[in-house]
């Protein structure tokens, strides 16, 4: 059965990736999994029909056959379910790398997102200079507790999973920030989760829809 | 094997059952399976050896046999996938449950955290009072959209699953602020979370040691 997933007709950053279908994207590829996309305008988002697929009005969505879900964890978790390659099989192994996905979602995504809702919907405020360094320790507070587990470990539990893939896409919305370079551990654990080969075709797709080669 | 979770010596709502460890203690009762609680203090939660099982210094945590998780997304599936009463066996409703389950901590409870932020963390800063009504309008974005899809149906998809227990329990954290009751059917959706005899039950049990009775 055929995967579409959707994505943004033009994503707000620009083409860097950060959008979460990037996510699903890298994980259709870890599992070698072919998939269509179906963009989606800002206003297409919030009309029936894709809120008839994603209550939240936000994109990604995965749709196979009579399947539909929202939800970039559950995608993601749906995929890896279905292939080794992103979750071992061992069951206590598996437990601990859904864990990490959880962690990547729950507990580290957060003040991360804390950070975006500072700077571009109250980044007007008279507040917001101020306010800025408390979220910013937030985030430190949590990356030093993931350097601290990381350690020199090459991924978070063993062989790379779906918790990585989570954890570093959720760690790669903090490097224009410039405060990942502050842990330099997990710049490096960012690093080799972009240099993966199943990686680098999810960005260049989803930069070919939103930075097309001009002629 | 003998389950063990983690729990707060005293819990910092003093027995409201909003605390992490309720919705892993209602997992548990909803699949009626006996658990054994260990209580952790605050200083204890930062030492090595509650560090070790959890990295980020927080409860609960689970422990059975070999096997230590963290994070209360992660734990609930853990139980809720060895358990019907908590997750469909059709794959397609499974997934979907599974959807509600990542949607409740990665979509609803982001903006309600940050409201518990603006309150504990900078109730005291200067912006306090000016920030809060932004605070509430994105949680009242996220509940309108949820009432949205809700409808008048009585879960969020079918029977009562993990995806349930975890929104109803991300939906508890707003009583106190009264933006619940905007939202009537969220309200009630809540209260029939509530009624269940196995969230009594997890209630009951966070109550005993957050507000022990007097002789």
């Amino acid at each position: 059965m055929t995967i579409t997933i959707t994505a943004f007709e033009r994503s707000p950053d620009g083409g860097k990736g950060l959008a979460r279908d990037t996510r699903v994207r890298w994980a259709l590829e870890e599992a070698g999994l072919p998939y269509e996309v179906r963009l989606v305008s800002f206003t297409g988002m919030k009309e029936p029909a894709h809120l008839a697929v994603h209550p939240f009005g936000q994109i990604p969505t995965y749709e196979e056959g009579d399947l539909a879900l929202f939800e970039t964890g559950a995608i993601v978790f749906h995929i890896a379910e279905r292939h080794p390659a992103l979750l071992p099989t061992e069951p206590d192994a598996r437990a601990r790398a859904i864990t990490w996905m959880f962690a990547a979602l729950s507990s580290v995504e957060p003040p991360v997102l804390d950070l975006q809702t500072a700077k571009f919907a109250e980044g007007d405020k008279s507040w917001a200079q101020e306010r800025m360094p408390l979220v910013f320790d937030r985030i430190r507070a949590r990356l030093s507790q993931l350097a601290d587990r990381l350690g020199d470990a090459e991924w978070l539990d063993g062989k790379f999973s779906a918790g990585d893939l989570l954890m570093v896409s959720v760690l790669l919305r903090l490097r224009m920030s410039g405060i990942l370079d502050e842990f330099p551990t997990l710049a490096a654990y960012v690093a080799r989760g972009e240099a993966r080969p199943a990686y680098q075709r999810a960005f260049a797709a989803q930069l070919a829809v939103n930075a097309p080669a001009t002629s």
